[in-house]
């Protein structure tokens, strides 16, 4: 037995393994399996099979088209490692600012002004290759620079949008707090005024790319009205500490924070005037939410290129996965679930277009579509079997990042009790335990 | 502008941030969201409402709550750690070892002797708080161990086995290949007979604990006979090179290998003399997939009591999250699953018992529990809302950990072709495509 | 065109069509599609893959064989007609009597004294065949002989039981009135003292069997205390009518009837003195879940014999349906959840045998049986194709008998609150709005 | 005893019960259950939150709210009554005709010339009052006529198609055999070549229409060249006859016939000449499935107008329906279906009057819909509790209208794999038993 007796406690390290199989390092999955192709050599774009591209704009689809080479080219041969070690890859952003998208909608002050349907396809087409950087996007661009737009002075917006939309700075956006998620308008940060300025105190948690933004729009109860509002802070602000979340089974680049504010100053300069009450945050929330409708119709559509490669290239019994009834038909429900989910992502936005979209339209756009989306990567994880596992062949990996997705800007049950209010009238937000308990 | 430009790209190391918030390390989970304790702090077990306990025997019961408490003390603090890192806590071994479970239901040669009951049992509990040590130790345990019991001759089982159920050295089990998952039948790997043993040639890919094992039960396809046959191969023989597997989306605690097999010798006394076809490696996977049945059991037994505490423990809109009607439906559900996950698992270990167990039996088993504990583990990632997103919480790390399981040990398409040959007497695992091809 | 011209609107009689194809009888389905078996030959009992039949007591299994064949050999011939006709049979009420299960787990007064998991083996059995004849008995036999021998004084049980235990009398059981269906503890139907007796006044709604029964249980509020009180009303008592609901998709032979009872004269021996408040009604209740539990049972299990037999039967594109793919992954999974559903329904009657149930346990049994009933018989209904469309193979008159099952005795929400408030300690059956509405 | 003694085995039709309440009529719903409207009074149309109505013309939407009109006010009020008795309400004929919409996108010969997206959104509209109506309308038109105005002489077209337009006459197609289902290419009833004719003999299943039809558009075998030719028998010809389907679950109201021709004379000027092969049928087949997908578009309109009054109307603990979380939730999740549904179906008729469709289009079109439609028509199912199971209140007759639909014009699963088959290449239609078997 001491012939091959280990030392596993030790780590398997012992000499003897010196000149053995133990700490090499691990090979190219193209090499370890050699029958399909990975991800970083990425699948071509056939999952528009209703030709939907018919209904988008010249300049939209000469957009598309050039959101999806960069993506294709600089994004997805190295997303697999940054993923894995759940590290932001910062050198890509130069690649990221070339596709000039950020900011989206917003006209002038160096943004590209969209249609926020070509914004949307932007958001689907970054998706497509790599979840996390559409996130990235979406927290700088749709909430942060949308709330200096929608919400700021002109003297706010001068200054701050040109940089952001070049990615010079990075922005963040401060709403959710430890005891306030699906709850936000219960928000616990205090705003204080003082001479000249604001002292911010509290915490916020879950705010991506916190951990680096220069620049981080924060919500606070105004201690003398008790309403919401709103404040640009900036990094290094004195008693501002933002900590990265660890621990994330998806979007893993994305950098999330704790962030601690202990009577951080804000001047008076800085606060943004359009944010009044809880309500000025739905303006930016509504157009948040349609964007954020578009990142799962982006993942599936991956999910599916990645699937209807691999289908053909893997032979198991002899014959290409793709010749069997079961895989059959996961495929062709996928590209329904697609088919559906784009048109009605498309719809909503012709409904903001046309200044008809209600917040009911916003919420149900995006818990239908994550619904399907959720039910679409799952399909598409189980035809890959066991390279459904692995980051390498892009499934796995949008599997997980769908789920944060499912839950933030609102959980599937609360975008459903929002729009289920706006259909009855009702409202079912809280239980009846609360009455009860109020009689008390 | 200047005052808060950042370098992005230089990966936000700037001197400006050497007193700002940057770099600091991650707030303890428990101090950033102090309103529900984490799974180090592991909740108490409350899935068992009809009360299958009362269907074991003392014995059985008193491993369970044996093993139940090993786990919550010893693994559940540091897993969440491990897992992230994708890093195996060789540390932890002799805690595991103490569980007495390795072996199962082998007779002798200082192995346990369990029920099968009792050991589908231990396989639940250590998965009901990290399903990557009871991959571990199934994998050791009822494929290696039980091949080298079913298979071995009586000097293989005195040599190897005492070791084993010690876990003083720790084995692999090594049959799928790289173009060989579903239709293991077909496998490539050669055994060619030299004087005094055997030479190996191929590789091997998902091979778990293979980066550590001291012993690897390798199957091979005799260059003779055409038949399969097996091996037992030692750490560091030569032209044996097992790498690690990198980026797995679950049971990332668990090493996967691939396998290179070059010119690697094997004496005559390891071959496996029970061996002579694949037929004789179903006696193996007939138990091992009644044991891998349990691995969801326990999985979502885990799942189910940590969202029964957060839902207390959780408050949004002045109310724990356990008081709306649309947690209780999915709480409840969850339980309904877990009653009938454990009654079949039950039953089928009986069935076992009585040797009366089918192959079929034992597919049917495996895919149905495992589809019932997705749907579970999805419900139970809705439900922890954001923090179902982080392995702290458990049930992000537990939805990951049963995609793989939902995959092997045959995918859920794979066993059910296997029942349904038994339940119509006609196999359809082959495509048509086959029959065209082959006429050409 | 007049050659053919016709005379569509005065309903195709004109006498042109006398000689021609109109008004023939319709074809025997065995002889208009005689390429599979329809279901008055009632195919094999083939669901009890992991013979759950062991777990039964030889009593237990001489009576499950009983029914099932007088359901097969009386029922089966001739429930398709009945079924389409909407219509009772009561000519087969003797063959039902012959089965001696009316009253269930009643000792003495003529009723069998069952064990509960035989009786509700019985339940499955004859539910298997037919759901109707099963909704028939479990009215007669788990609510009103149940309330009876609960809730009835000695004279009472001794007066009634073993008339209706003969099937010489038939009963029916009045709870549910038009404006409370969940809500069934705010009933308005009154029980007013008057001199000798009680006038009850009020409606009730979904009563099954109340168009023929001679005995009807009445729940109504005493207008002295507001409690629930339960009364027997017979048949031809002034006051009292019963009419027959229409249209009903599914269970279309039972006779579901609204009553009306108009200063109803019921004299005091006729009270139950059991029942002093709606509390009462849930011993009853209890039981009958259980039973109901097994409704879903054995449609499901007659849905699977039926399935199974056809696939092999019918041949498309040159092969038994069996043959192909999809449909095997379809069978398995019925073939799975039936195996769990069983083993789910037993361990609540051994919870029940052992006076460990709880309102929780039934009614989680009901609603998770239910659920996976809903989905095996709907799995069903597609692998029949077009004959899954004819009530004359079975499948298409289970998946519609399903739908008032999965409805009643608490609809799946209901039962599912029922459980969550046992597990959680809160309450959600109230929705919030009650609670504003209230401060109004 | 004797006191209330039944005869129940007579009937229940003795003397004694002459004064009770046996044998009243049942009574008017809406005197039962006055807290909720039935569908005879038809609930408004609610479903259009998307304001899909915008995507139409203005004759489209005008021709839309006719179909509306005259549906809710000639068809709502008598359809349950028919659809209950299994018979087709001839006199509503010309109400029908009234729409002007038979022949649909034919142009000429008495015909609308309506735009495929015109003619779909009548099917919906009639689809959405009374799916048997639509299907009645559907054979008739999208199948006979179009048959006709596709492979037929000028002679044919100009004889038969305008008092077809008009419901002068009614027609009927007939392909499926008893025998041939899904595998509809392998009919076996054949055409002989005689003097002046062809004689037809075989047997069909499932025509819709066909027991009152004036003119059958038959397919058969030549026996000379073994290809599939088309042919118009009209009423009375001799050898035709056409018998009654009965027991149907689902489309109550419309008229499916066994057809057995036994040597029945064809003239030559009555066989199609544009009918040469199978695949002459797939051009009628491809318009005829996108019509097809409107049906289950239509129904599930239906049922939400049904739901979305019906949960404002009838209250429960203290409450409307409305109020509940549970209830919401499955109302939203209807309505997001419904949604994607209609845009799904409208880029399909975008799809086709670019000329761009394929059957592959198609066949996901129908498919996708109809599956979406089920969960719709399910969760209407359940929210409408008891009352979900009487056809008065719609929801009940709705879902099991949708059988029938999900499996005409290829099932799921069979248009799941026409998809398949153009998204892969490779047709999975046939299992590989079949090869097995050609080698014996």
């Amino acid at each position: 037995m001491a012939a091959f007796s280990s030392s596993l406690i030790q780590g398997g390290n012992s000499k003897e393994q010196a000149n053995s199989s133990v700490g090499l390092p691990a090979l190219d999955v193209s090499k370890a399996f050699p029958q399909a192709t990975p991800a970083s050599n990425f699948p071509p774009a056939v999952s528009d099979y209703y030709q939907f591209d018919d209904l988008l704009t010249p300049e939209e689809q000469a957009l598309r088209k050039k959101v999806q080479v960069i993506m294709e080219k600089e994004i997805a041969p190295i997303m697999t490692e940054y993923w894995e070690k759940a590290e932001f890859p910062f050198h890509v952003i130069p690649k990221l600012a070339s596709l000039r998208i950020a900011g989206g909608t917003i006209k002038g002050y160096g943004c590209p002004g969209l249609s926020i349907t070509g914004s949307a396809i932007t958001v689907a087409e970054v998706a497509r290759v790599d979840a996390s950087c559409s996130t990235f996007i979406l927290v700088h661009s749709s909430l942060a620079m949308l709330t200096i737009a929608l919400c700021g002075s002109e003297e706010q917006k001068q200054k701050y949008l040109p940089s952001l939309a070049n990615f010079d700075t990075v922005a963040c956006w401060g709403l959710t707090e430890p005891d306030c998620g699906s709850d936000a308008s219960s928000l616990r940060t205090t705003a204080t005024k003082v001479d000249g300025g604001w002292l911010l105190d509290g915490q916020k948690r879950w705010i991506g790319n916190s951990t680096f933004a220069d620049v981080l729009v924060i919500f606070a109860r105004n201690t003398t009205t008790n309403q919401i509002n709103g404040f640009i802070v900036k990094k290094g602000a004195p008693g501002l500490k933002a900590t990265k979340m660890q621990n994330k089974i998806g979007l893993r680049m994305v950098q999330n924070g704790d962030i601690l504010l202990q009577k951080t100053f804000v001047p008076d300069e800085d606060r943004l005037p359009g944010v009044n009450s809880f309500q000025d945050t739905s303006k930016v929330l509504a157009v948040s939410r349609v964007m954020v409708a578009w990142q799962p119709i982006g993942i599936s559509m991956g999910v599916f290129d990645m699937c209807h490669r691999y289908l053909r290239e893997r032979k198991q019994f002899g014959a290409p996965l793709a010749a069997f009834q079961l895989n059959q038909e996961k495929l062709v429900r996928m590209l329904g679930n697609i088919q559906a989910m784009v048109l009605v992502g498309w719809r909503l936005c012709k409904l903001y277009e046309s200044q008809k979209m209600t917040a009911g339209h916003a919420s149900m756009g995006k818990s239908w579509i994550t619904l399907k989306a959720r039910e679409t990567v799952s399909l598409g994880r189980e035809l890959l079997g066991g390279n459904g596992i692995l980051a390498d062949f892009l499934v796995a990996k949008a599997f997980c990042d769908l789920e944060p997705i499912y839950t933030y800007e609102g959980t599937y049950d609360i975008n459903s009790m929002v729009t289920g209010r706006e259909l009855t009238g009702i409202a079912s937000f809280k239980p009846a335990v609360l009455a009860k308990q109020s009689r008390l």
